[in-house]
């Protein structure tokens, strides 16, 4: 029986690809500490779980389309109180999470053959959306040294082709953290007012900034780039929500609106119960966002003092977002990262950690780097980081003279 | 700014394109009775609603992409109990709802430009899906004065082409209602077979069956078919459970399964929570279907009492599942039921009803039918039906010399 070809070349997740040996090592009966998925440890906010107890249905009917109108609305409040007060009901479409609003997005800006911009190392997922609806990813290079900044415009116009038909870029980052300058994101705005491109941003991470910089939103520049502006978001990481599977796409050119709505109605709806829970997201304070940053930003510091003390280990400085990406003394992240849970253990314990090489476009590039998602409390992070040290140690020795 | 081709093309479900006038008309104050989207009225299973009531999470994760593991524990336990004991854990992936299992059953099966054999009528969003693959639906016409059954062998063989993949049948039938004999099932297979060609039976309607016979699932050829059979199921249908957004594919062709699992990984996971509350499907006893199954045949029994004795309209026997087919003494039935939206009212009451011609691929077909979803009780559903009969008979008059 014939597979299709769009199926069989599908990539596996480099963040999902080590499963398999994870759990293998979980069978041995090892202690895997993960920092490989970028899902929090903590707990939504305390009015979604007491929403969720008190929740009273006695039917489950589809939701609108759209999205439930209780849950917009409550978006259109959270939007409000950020200072994005022109997004409004007829603006925003919900969707099961970024990953079904990125692709939707994908979809309705770029026909089979048509280029996307990103910027690599690119959330790896991007790829799978794009591949599914036949639009190639064209990945512009940022670099670790330069804590994965943009280049230079000069370097970002060479990307472009007659076939270009938007930038999708990630601020705060995934997987590097780097939280864009005003600057970088007007540079986008230019280049794409410049090309007629559309501009994605995809600021699911938004609240989690570390810089004394306030974050810079596409929605700052709704004036000047209405129609050619798309904000993809999600309650996934902001309030600790992945498993509800809840995001939104903002949306202001109703031409797109109607075609990304089209294509919401062949899934008919996102989760009625879900919606209904989360409806009191306009009620949350905005404290609950200011204590997660303030987990995070410790863990990131615990994240650099100790990968920056590491023999021959090169990090970029993470200002937002719960990743940080790390250059490694060897040859291959890959085997490192599969070795970890084969191989080595420590008082029976191992590490479960993303290689960057699937985060590049660029054959080559980032092989010799990982992906470390600091989604662990702080002892099991400092307990997770030595382990990268120790079984690095042994590596070195056994596997890989370098 | 530019919009995709295939957003542009992407066809409005016939089932929702009436929404904005039955918007408008509710505005008005005007009472709708709705016939149009196949969602039951009826409660959950209480196992279900208990269980959202006495779920205590504090964390909300993505799910597994394949499923949650006590949620596919349960729907094995569901095939077992029914006498499909051969579905074990590897085997099922997880969907959200059967719309998302059928998309990426067409996506993994045919590339862009292959063909799936379907039969008309067939469930109108069948055309989305595979419109966003780019993959062609051949239709195969079956008739209202067989009751829709299928045409002989020779017939759906003249569809076949070089291109063809797949054959998607569903059973019983949306739109139709049509519950496929033991000889029209092993028709399929035998061509299936002949051709090398997929066969995905839609069974989400699978207990609705109001006929003597026994339902004949796909599942009951496993040995015969096994690498050729895929099985798309939900449970919004068979648990009123539409707004959970749960379903799952059933595969036991390993490389087959594994492209669809790709094809899940790239958006995560299904929902977290909903799984969980679904955990409990195993333990819910066979009588919930079979009063459910009494409850919709009683429907049917009132609709082809009502509607057999209109003068001029033709409908089919239903067999199962919630809907029933009606041909009208009309030209066009979009206008008809357009109109009863923006121009027809009773006691300040009026009915929105499916126009079947977008559940053809044929030219023509099915403009004067339209399809009605049973899903009120019997009191809403009589004073609806004589809705219809009084909008026909004013409609015909005042609109429609025939």
């Amino acid at each position: 029986m014939k597979i299709s070809t769009r199926a069989l070349t599908l990539p596996v997740s480099s963040i999902r690809i080590l499963m398999p040996y994870a759990l293998e090592a979980g069978k041995k009966g090892r202690t895997i500490y993960r920092l490989n998925i970028g899902e929090p440890d903590l707990s939504p906010p305390q009015e979604v779980i007491d929403a969720l107890h008190n929740l009273n249905v006695t039917n489950v009917p589809y939701a609108d389309s759209q999205g439930d109108p209780e849950f917009i609305s409550a978006l259109v409040e959270y939007y409000k109180k950020i200072g994005f007060g022109m997004v409004k009901t007829e603006n925003i479409l919900i969707t099961q999470g970024s990953s079904e609003g990125l692709t939707y997005c994908m979809w309705a800006v770029a026909n089979p053959g048509d280029e996307i911009i990103v910027f690599e190392p690119y959330f790896v997922n991007y790829s799978l959306y794009s591949h599914i609806g036949g639009v190639k990813i064209k990945a512009v290079s940022t670099e670790i040294n330069n804590d994965f900044h943009l280049p230079n415009k000069a370097e970002i116009i060479k990307a472009i082709t007659p076939k270009t038909r938007a930038i999708l870029y990630t601020n705060p980052n995934n997987p590097t953290g780097t939280v864009y300058t005003k600057q970088e994101v007007e540079m986008l705005i230019e280049i794409a007012e410049e090309y007629n491109l559309y501009l994605i941003a995809d600021e699911v991470y938004r609240e989690l900034n570390f810089t004394d910089r306030k974050h810079v939103s596409i929605l700052d520049y709704f004036e000047r780039i209405k129609d050619r502006l798309i904000l993809s978001d999600s309650l996934s990481k902001r309030y600790c929500l992945c498993g509800a599977r809840l995001g939104c796409l903002v949306v202001f050119n109703p031409e797109l609106f109607q075609s990304l709505y089209k294509l919401t109605t062949s899934r008919l709806s996102a989760g009625f119960i879900e919606q209904k829970i989360c409806s009191v997201l306009g009620k949350i304070s905005p404290k609950y966002s200011v204590k997660l940053t303030k987990e995070f930003k410790k863990r990131r510091d615990i994240c650099e003092q100790i990968l920056g003390k590491m023999y021959g280990v090169t990090i970029a400085s993470p200002e937002g977002a719960f990743y940080i990406m790390a250059k490694l003394p060897i040859k291959n992240a890959m085997d490192f990262a599969t070795w970890l849970l084969t191989d080595f253990s420590d008082k029976n314990e191992t590490v479960l950690i993303t290689p960057a090489s699937g985060f590049y476009l660029t054959k080559g590039r980032g092989e010799d780097e990982i992906r470390i998602a600091y989604v662990l409390e702080e002892k099991k992070l400092r307990r997770a980081l030595e382990l990268i040290q120790t079984g690095l140690e042994q590596y070195k020795k056994t596997r890989s003279p370098i």
